[in-house]
């Protein structure tokens, strides 16, 4: 297939798309909601075709490298049932109901020679997204694109093509009906791996690259790509329990952040408790997590309060468990603390537990994270908790997006100026 | 030199610099004003040897290609002189006026469940800055980026090598006087271009790179670079003259456009003009630019309103003359215009010169630039002259920062979130 014909086809349509009054993308984004739920049949087949063939690829018989990994987590992932199709047509719904990000102009201001400034959000242009076996990424990433004004490019994973495709057909489909130019959705059905490497060499067509997907392919795709990528890279988030701390508040909080869902990248892995409050706190929450099936690796003082916790590591402190495992270290004042967190964390979220609101704002302050929690358990990392409507994953980058991005992420903006005639009078 | 050292002892410097408080920066920026008018003599003499090598290296004997490149233009940017010594003092001072971008809180909303969500200004890091021949450049981005709580790596052009190490010295010492962290300024004072190759490929340590200087040195930094850029393209900037335009209004603006300064990335290379105003448009206006030595290439269209105008080639529309020449089109529709700046145009400014209401506010939605004027000349993006009270440059992209970079665009926001114990309700 021809990657750059489909990209340069998308930047066609973006040219459209940047103006389009935002009830036509709302009646477009409504549209492909029906149209995925009048298609559930036909994408639940295709589902099923993708199904069976990575379940036979995983089969004892199989003896690639490759194939080992078809875990039960990655086929959960690939699988649509009626409830994830309608989850997906809910997504879009969702979507169209936020406000349209374009044209927004975030601020204007005179200038005294009667000149007015101002700046006005209008979208990227096009989009690319580069995905692995979840199906739902299709319609989500689509359905953000779209109302943010951008074209878009997907390259799901291989064994998700026929479902991906299944669900792109629809979205194209009923978009076109509703009016939205032909070509914003890119799709890119060949699996061969040489297409991704075209796609990431076409900085003349595309915008802005996005990989949602593991380590890996977030590496690859930093390390090929011609065209600026915004990614996460990983999740090593600590809770620090402060002298001041309420410990019950304190193991509510903790016990969130690493139970509650660990397999995520907002979850706890590190565990920092200051000394002062070891005594009372540590043993209780130990238990608590012991309970739940953590397993606790702990500093030296750690293990004088918690005798069965395993020793801690060097590499633990670096190592995204994503896992019941937990790693503990007491500390001797605030800024070991902060200090633990610049060495070891990943910039993604930290929080601090504390009842001594000076202690609260430095950790603000200095803590240098995507998201910063005072009181509050880092599982919140997410743009639906925070009140953004629906994200596009989470940016573990500094530029242009930090943390949870929402529609206006996806978008830049453009100086407008207004003026009556006005020339700029000679410098030299 | 140890690159890698220089980078590792800014990143050590950059964590004490985000949460310096706005005065102990401001005191230091004064004092690096104060250093150099201090250190004129020094600084002059330093410059003196520079402008001396490269005099000598441009003279007949030189037989290499390179040396070619010292042509005038050159000379006069790597000439330092009392009055632009005052001048980089006076801009340090000015950055020292401006508010502190670190810290501003852009936004804050409660959340249902009591949760308060906000988001926080904070430094990007450790910026590296690669320029040419300006010595200046050395003092306005240093202050620029301790203004904005960056710790900063400079290299500058081989030839402007004294004279740069003789600035970052005092910059130094003065700053170091004021209790700002050693490190801060990072100086790269080996001559030898691996050294270039090594600062970009440092990304876990630097956080942007901005190259400061011609098309040539922005492609190899692009092209090598490790670490995320923010550069300045080029300018092919249009000016459009609507149908409904005042034709003495357009002319003020358009003269001004291409002839006020045209080398300069704001400058007009086309002139585009409606068929119902070309003729009583555009004979006076190429008389006067003729009068001030602008030589106009146009279309068939226009060279039947303006006979001695040389024929315009299809390489004409991409080319950024930055001198006194000017290619004209005459279009039928406004339609046609902005098609021609969408396929023409680098990006930076546009204008359109109209009366009619809608016209201008469709020329301001529908052209994708990082400045759009209405009734105003191009001359005008400047940082300076839209109230940002200094400028870091002008990106030509669209990720972070589009436009004259300001300090805001020397920054990224984080998410803080408030809570009172909050967890996270179980989802699966």
């Amino acid at each position: 297939m021809d990657v750059r014909a489909v990209a340069a086809a998308a930047q066609a349509a973006a040219r459209e798309l940047a103006t389009l009054p935002g009830e036509r993308k709302n009646a477009a984004l409504r549209a492909m909601a029906d149209g995925l739920v009048a298609a559930e049949r036909a994408i639940l087949e295709a589902n099923a075709r993708d199904l069976a063939a990575a379940r036979a690829a995983a089969a004892p018989a199989a003896e690639t490298a490759r194939e080992e990994g078809y875990t039960a987590a990655f086929l959960d992932r690939l699988t649509l049932n009626p409830k994830r199709v309608a989850g997906m047509a809910a997504g879009l719904r969702q979507i169209a109901d936020l406000p349209d990000p374009v044209g927004e102009v975030t601020g204007m201001w005179p200038r005294p020679n009667g000149l007015t400034v101002g700046r006005m959000r209008v979208p990227l242009g096009v989009i690319g997204i580069i995905y692995e076996s979840r199906p739902g990424v299709t319609a989500d990433t689509a359905g953000l694109c779209l109302k943010s004004g951008n074209a878009v490019i997907l390259r799901g994973g291989r064994e998700a093509l026929g479902s991906n495709a299944a669900i792109a057909r629809v979205l194209r489909e009923a978009a076109a009906g509703a009016g939205i130019p032909g070509g914003w959705l890119g799709f890119v059905d060949d699996p061969d791996r040489a297409r991704v490497k075209e796609l990431l060499s076409l900085h003349d067509l595309i915008d802005l690259i996005i990989p949602r997907g593991g380590p890996d392919l977030v590496r690859t795709v930093r390390e090929t790509s011609q065209i600026p990528v915004i990614a996460h890279d990983k999740g090593l988030c600590h809770t620090y329990v402060d002298a001041s701390a309420d410990p019950a508040t304190a193991e509510a909080i903790a016990f969130n952040a690493k139970v509650e869902r660990p397999g995520v990248c907002n979850a706890m892995e590190t565990l920092l408790v200051h000394e002062a409050v070891a005594p009372r706190f540590l043993p209780e929450m130990a238990a608590r997590l012991r309970a739940a099936g953590v397993e606790v690796r702990g500093c030296p003082a750690t293990r004088r309060l918690v005798p069965e916790a395993a020793p801690v590591t060097e590499a633990d402190w670096d190592t995204e468990y994503l896992d019941l495992v937990l790693s503990v270290r007491v500390v001797a004042s605030f800024e070991e603390a902060v200090a633990h967190i610049a060495r070891h964390g990943s910039g993604l979220a930290e929080a601090i537990v504390t009842r001594d609101h000076a202690c609260a704002m430095r950790f603000l302050r200095e803590v240098d994270a995507g998201a910063v929690f005072v009181n509050a358990s880092t599982r919140f990392t997410d743009g639906g908790e925070f009140g953004m409507g629906a994200e596009m994953g989470i940016s573990t980058q500094k530029l242009h997006a930090r943390g949870p991005m929402g529609l206006p992420e996806l978008t830049c903006q453009k100086f407008i100026v207004f003026g009556d005639g006005h020339v700029r009078a000679s410098t030299s």
